[in-house]
C-alpha cells in the first residue's frame, strides 16, 4: 500500500490520546501494532487471512492454550535465555539451570516433609525415586525449601488440563527437612504432546511441525532469601530429548537413572522391590530483592 | 541479548518441521515471530511484562472482545485502505464507500420486504427513516437485493453481545423491491463505547485512549453478481464524530437529516408525527469473481 497512507493510519493509531496513560504499554503497543501493519503490508495479508488469524487467536484464548503456543514458538525459552544472560552480565554464576515453567503449574498442592508419594495406587510406570538436598552456592543445606514437582500421567496429561483426573493429582509440595534434604516417589512419566483438535494442534498442523515435549519433570523450588528456581529435569532416552516441541531441554537438567536399586531404607515411600532412582541436588542463588525470593508474578496470578 | 543467541533460537524455532506444512501458514509466523524476538530484546521486556500481556490476550480472546481490539488499533481501517487501493490500482472506481464490519454482525436477522420497522415498542430516541435505492455503476436498480441493517440501542448496546436485549433486536435483513428500493424505520442512535471493565478498556486506559465511536448503523448489502458491500452510516453532529476509536469514518458515509418531515406516506411504518429521514443509495460495483459476491469468509464463519 502507499507508505504514506500507512504512515498516516499508523500516526493516528499510535499517537492518539486524552490521557497520558502508562508509557511503557504505549510504547509496546506502538511498536507491535507497527510491525504487524508492516507484515500485512509487506506480506500483502488479505482480509480473509486476517480475520483467519483473529479467529484463531480468538479460540486460542478461549481454549486457555495461549501458554502453549508461546512455549511452542520458544518465548519462553527466549525469557530464559534473556536472564541466564542478564545473569552472565552481573557476574551471577552457579546454581540449577533455569528451564521453562510451561502453563501448567497449579499452586496449592499437598504439602509433606522430607518425603512423598507423588502418584497413588498402582504405578503407571517404573517406581522412581528421586532425591537430593537443596543447597545454596556456599554448598550449605536450605533447612525447610519448598519444592513443588508436578508432572504428566501415563498419557502425557496434567491435572486441572487432562480430562479425567483428580485435582493435584501428581501434584505436590515437598518441604525439606533440617539438613535440606527432600525425596519423592513416583513413577517414570511419558512426554506430553499438545492437545489434538485443539487451536494449539491446528497451528502445529499448519506448521508442519509435532507437538512432543521428551519425558520431563517440573519443580518450583522456593526458599527465604534465596532466588526462586523455576525449572524441569528430563528423563534420559526419550525420542524428543533434543527435539522439544517447547525449546527447553537444557545440558546439566538430564538426571542419571540407577535401575535395580535395592528397596532397603526405601519403605516408608511404600517400595518393597527393586526400582530406578536419580539423585537430583537443588542449588539455590541468592535473591537481590523481594520478589526474586517470591513465585513469580505469571504464578501469583495463576493463584489468585 | 547476544545477536548470536536471538538468532540461533529464531533459526531453530523457524526451520523445525517434520512436514512441509502450509508454506503460507510458516511465513507469516516466522515474521511475527521474528519481530516479536526483537521487540522483547530490543525494548527490554521483562518475563513479568512478557506474562501479564499473555495473561490479557488470553482473557481478551475468552471474552470474544478480539475484534474491539482489532478495531481500536486500526487493523479494520488498514484493512479497508488496502482494499481502496487494490481498487484504484485496478481501475476500479465508484461504489458507495466501504467501511469496517466491525466485530457485532449477526446473520439471520428477520427479512422484510421492501420496508421494515427495525425497533419495536415506543421509540428509544428520534423516530427514523432512512430510504433509498439499491443501484449499480450503470445506475440501473438492483431488485431483490438484501441489506443487512443494525445498529446499537439507546445504551449503545448492540443485541448478542449486550446484556438483557432479545435476540435480533435492532437487526433486520430488507430485500429491496422490483425497482431496488428499500426503507426503513428505527431510531437514531448513540454512539458505541467499548464494555468497561472488559480486557478492551484495561488496554484503552493504559493508551490512554477513549474506547467511543460516534453515532453509526451498520449495512451489509448482497447481490447476485455483485460485490458484497459492507460499510455504514455516520450520523451527522455526533461529538465523536471525527474521533472515532475505530478511525472508521469516511467523507461520504455521513448522511444528512431532514428533520420534520410530515408523516403522508408513511403510515405503513406507523408514522403518525412528524419524524427526521434521510435519503441513501447504495451503489455497487460488479463482482469479479464469486467470492466478491458473497458475504466476507469472516461472516460465513460468525454465522456456521
Amino acid at each position: 500500500m502507499s507508505e504514506m497512507n500507512l504512515q498516516a493510519l499508523l500516526q493516528r493509531v499510535n499517537s492518539t490520546q486524552i490521557a497520558p496513560g502508562n508509557p511503557r504499554v504505549r510504547a509496546l503497543t506502538e511498536r507491535i501494532v507497527t510491525d504487524l501493519f508492516k507484515t500485512i503490508d509487506e506480506l500483502d495479508v488479505s482480509a480473509d487471512e486476517f480475520w483467519t488469524a483473529v479467529d484463531w487467536l480468538g479460540r486460542l484464548g478461549a481454549a486457555g492454550q495461549l501458554g502453549l503456543i508461546t512455549a511452542g514458538l520458544g518465548f519462553d525459552r527466549l525469557l530464559d535465555i534473556r536472564a541466564d544472560e542478564a545473569d552472565q552480565r552481573a557476574g551471577r554464576q552457579g546454581g540449577t539451570p533455569r528451564a521453562i515453567e510451561g502453563p501448567l503449574y497449579v499452586a496449592g498442592a499437598p504439602t509433606a516433609t522430607y518425603e512423598v508419594r507423588v502418584d497413588e495406587g498402582a504405578p503407571k510406570g517404573e517406581v522412581f525415586v528421586m532425591e537430593g538436598q537443596v543447597r545454596d552456592l556456599q554448598g550449605q543445606p536450605v533447612p525447610g525449601a519448598l519444592i513443588d514437582v508436578w508432572h504428566a500421567n501415563e498419557q502425557g496429561g496434567y491435572s486441572h488440563f487432562f480430562p479425567g483426573m483428580q485435582p493435584y493429582e501428581l501434584r505436590r509440595r515437598i518441604q525439606a527437612d533440617a539438613q535440606g534434604r527432600y525425596r519423592l516417589r513416583s513413577y517414570l512419566p511419558p512426554g506430553y504432546s499438545i492437545p489434538p483438535n485443539s487451536p494449539t494442534s491446528e497451528l502445529f498442523e499448519a506448521l508442519g511441525r509435532h507437538g512432543h515435549r521428551p519425558a520431563h519433570i517440573h519443580f518450583l523450588v522456593v526458599a527465604p532469601g534465596l532466588r526462586t528456581l523455576t525449572t524441569q529435569v528430563n528423563i534420559p532416552g526419550d525420542t524428543y530429548i533434543d527435539d522439544d516441541f517447547a525449546f527447553a531441554t537444557r545440558d546439566g537438567l538430564v538426571i542419571e537413572l540407577e535401575r535395580g536399586v535395592a528397596p532397603a531404607g526405601y519403605e516408608s515411600l511404600g517400595i518393597e522391590a527393586p526400582f530406578v532412582r536419580s539423585r537430583f541436588d537443588f542449588v539455590l542463588t541468592p535473591a537481590l530483592n523481594d520478589s526474586e525470593a517470591s513465585p513469580l508474578a505469571r504464578i501469583a496470578r495463576i493463584t489468585a
